[in-house]
């Protein structure tokens, strides 16, 4: 039985993490860690556990929890993670980092995007980018893992095939992300309140979000140069779910089976990723609650362009699925373990 | 491997069965019935199910599924089940009707409620009423159980206690209802059409809504004598989940402590249903996607009256939860097998 | 031209009185107060005021205020308003209150209900109820009104014609509301964030919430006695819209023409109060943005009791209308200017 | 007083005409059109519209209504106005049609993207594009005006000041586009059900969207030559609103006082065209049920390419708003008569 700790399991990646891990055979939960509600009974946050985690929330005490379990999500702000590895904790235990701390390689690129310092930098090269369609075989048996981010997930598995085989110009893509309110985080805020967000739609942080480098990074590995593209985020009124739309520039004249076949190169053994049927959209609906990531293209032979398309629940394979993934690909389990339930509809 | 059947696998209720079922480990679906998609992929139906399910949808064909199936789930408009079963049929297979035909044991009831004929009034005697928690011993292997409704699973389990224990008069009772939309079924209407029910609640049935009867029955055996109650549901802009308010006047004064006993003494150790604590109101939220009710009161000294208050899941503890629950007693398995995942939130 | 000033102006209430009286000819905002916000330009808290509006928020300053304006609509939390008031300023303008400060008449009342003192306990007894349709006569010329609350407003609109005249049993009242989120203000509470109120219904303040008794003064006066009943309201996830569910018991045997007779002396020539037809319900998308309430009834024969049901936008006829009411009433304008808009669906 | 007939009265933008036209102190509506509901009270088909308006619908009578009306709206699907229109009406009564029917210019291109023939090939050289603020003047006493689409208003208000002063490439141009629901039409169809749209968010009608030669089209007007580019359109689970994502390579280095500048030459005195401030989104909550337009652009110095985004009601200026307003360049009326409302909030 691993022993899991959670670092900011009062968020709602961490009750994610929580809501996976009770319907994980081999994983049993040992420190639900929310600073924000110490000593609280975690069912008390949140009323869905009543009866089902007795637990109470511990703060964090990083020696400890080092001792206590065997491996550690971080599911916290920017910088957090980062401020508590050190090499004896990472002798102890493993981590699972779902802030951005250790996703990008590159020191000077994340303290220009997130405007932090980052405390750790050694750490930086030994963590292992968290993907597991793309790094899988790096994953294993590894001791840091960077937990990719939710639109991050969806943009590059939507757009890895192309990118990977030279099919589209990388630094003519455009990604246009919609995503639900979960991934605002659980702050009180009157630009996250019921009324502020339902009925509306805009875009943010328009050619500043931060999971643009990260795409960046990850997409230029795959072309095997520096890339720049757009990325433009979007609030949803609906609590899960992240759309991709993507457009990039074909490099010449592609059929619809050419594409295909490039797509099921990557993914036909892929259990978590759905190429769909020729013309179906994926349709955020469609994944939630589970750990599947739907992807499909449309080819626009009038401009030269190809549209990608992807679906995926932020909070399963956009934060706390992949994070299990990450957890079984460690420690050599079945990597869909926890992972099976099929998408909740409606 | 409990080899199992679904008429009506396309509706609502229906693709929970299926969702739920996929997860359970002691059955196997072995036919999608559904009239309106006849050999099409279930998967175009409900993309959910892609790469998932690989079956196509099959008429129906009573006789063959009684051969097929161990179980066959009627998950289907009232007067269906009624009309295909018989003494063969039964002799072969157990069945879950969630529909209505089996619930009313006066067919003078059903028939002026429903406004149908009841096609096979000699069965209605054998059904049990599958509302688990009460019926629990006159379920196990029963093969004609009548699953009850959603408002009427929430309704019941909520006043339960209070009515058996001569806490409250039972003809005082005021039950006011809130529900997903999803209770509304799959059909092409104008009035579920998104435009129309978001940003709005209405009630509906008002006086005469399927369900009193219903109510009635199960509440008047549970205080020995025939009653009659109000009960009124409304449509709620959300996908699941139904709220029961409802309202009775107390028989003499009682302690928070003294109800709660009441409430202890059948809820105890009933793992769906969780009484909360005090002066915590039920919400849908906490319910979504399992099979739990969350039910509590509230003593109104003023008026003299107990505030009652029940949420469930009308998918799964109101439909297809329950039918799978009453699966497992019918047949001596685990009773909270393929139900043990906790809800989903947000 | 009546000069406005609005403390409080940028909660919901605030900003929907801004929006009516910008439409309202004989009007003219000349004071935007707001504590959270002083010196910022109100398009800047409110983004469809840009190009509108373009004044800034102000300290509340009720001497200079009282000098500026000749009607204040103080739309703030309890307290406030008794806290501001005195015979100087009552002297200068006239003062719409929207919070409940001069509500209720017995200040031990308010007191217990509100867990706060009252200020300026000797204006209660000058102040009007302002529910126009009832105490039309006693508003005009007023100086100090009393908005009333919008659950309020809803039910007692929906149940008066019956207490009234007799029809029902005061004290076997029953009302179950549902509210809109726009009704829990403008605050940065989790509770109220899009993912908590979104896809969930609850109740909250059962037995306790502060309409209970407001609605129970005024309703007394109309049947000329003290009565208690029961009001439980309820989060529903919608922006605007209150339905009220009221159940009470006849005192006799009613045809539907003799209770809708009744609704027709009370209504029949209330511009703003819709007695619908037989057996439609109402629904809140048919009254949103407007100053309507949609009432009806259904007889129960069976249970001897009446369903009254009620629909109003909380924002309009539940809050900033209702006080446009006030206001044009106590300056002897047309009854319904700047209220003439007909309802926006969807 | 201006006589008004609408045929397609009962479709979301007819009622969004009649809610308009009851604020417009110059226009009566004379003629409810709408097939489906013939001789039924217009209140029974939309609810908000009881004690308001009390005529019935009407079939369509085309030589009848041409008698009756100074100006016919024709709210309908695609064809229809086009198989209703000959010389005969159009020298007696003046037509906004809302369809598609008369926006583009070349019939081939019409009759590829939309399917059908087109039956009044002769009047499309007359009729004027009634984009306001780009034809105004055309506009003025014209007999036949054809009102732009819903998703082409948003986009090309944000687009044309760079298309026009050759800031962008146009054929770069990548249009990401959300909608409310009311955009899919008030027909019962599974996919428009609450339970499909909620919670969910899908691209459709990918590369073939026949919004897409429009934009084009008149795009390409503004820049003097054919342009191609890609238009992807989005169903977002709210009721109205129309957001625009757009990007575009830039043709140079600009400031952002360089292009703001070119937006303010054409914007600055358009009442229904707001240019945000500096990095303010536009958010489609600030403009529901009002005649505005908010557009702002974000340059993206890194990869070279501006962000444009624009936001407005599909309903008012996506549709009825915009049809009131060519309406009043028609009859040389206050262009803004009738639209003066502010934005509805929450």
């Amino acid at each position: 039985m691993i022993k899991v700790g959670i670092i900011g399991s009062t968020g709602y990646a961490g009750q994610e993490l929580v809501r996976l891990l009770l319907g994980h055979k081999e994983a049993e939960i040992v420190w639900y860690g929310s600073r924000s509600y110490i000593d609280k009974k975690y069912y008390e946050v949140f009323g869905n556990m009543f009866e089902i985690v007795d637990a109470a929330c511990l703060d964090d005490n990083m020696e400890e929890l080092a001792r206590k379990a065997d491996v550690i999500f971080t599911a916290t702000p920017q910088g957090l993670c980062a401020s508590l590895v050190n090499e004896e904790i990472l002798s102890n235990v493993k981590i699972v980092d779902l802030s951005a701390d250790f996703r990008i390689k590159d020191v000077a690129t994340y303290e220009k995007w997130y405007g932090i310092e980052h405390k750790s930098p050694s750490f930086i090269e030994e963590a292992v980018y968290g993907l597991c369609e793309i790094n899988r075989e790096q994953i294993k048996g590894k001791r840091l893992v960077a937990n990719p981010g939710c639109y991050t997930t969806c943009s590059i598995l939507s757009l890895y095939p192309l990118v990977k085989e030279g099919i589209i110009d990388p630094n003519s893509i455009i990604i246009d992300a919609k995503s639900g309110t979960s991934g605002a985080g659980r702050g009180a805020k009157i630009n996250n309140l019921f009324c502020e967000v339902n009925e509306s739609i805009k875009a943010y942080g328009v050619t500043s979000h931060r999971h643009t480098p990260e795409i960046e990074e990850q997409l230029g590995y795959a072309c095997g140069k520096q890339i720049m593209l757009n990325f433009t985020p979007h609030l949803v009124p609906m609590n899960r779910g992240i759309l991709v739309t993507a457009y990039g520039n074909l490099n010449g004249k592609y059929t619809y089976e050419e594409i295909k076949a490039v797509y099921d190169k990557y993914y036909a053994n892929e259990k978590f990723v759905r190429v769909l049927e020729k013309d179906v959209c994926p349709e955020t609906r469609w994944v939630e609650g589970s750990n599947y990531v739907d992807v499909n293209f449309k080819i626009d032979e009038r401009t030269g362009r190809v549209v990608v398309m992807g679906a995926l629940d932020n909070l399963v394979k956009g934060a706390a699925g992949q994070a299990v993934q990450n957890m079984n690909l460690i420690f050599g389990l079945q990597e869909d373990m926890g992972l099976q339930q099929a998408p909740m509809f409606p």
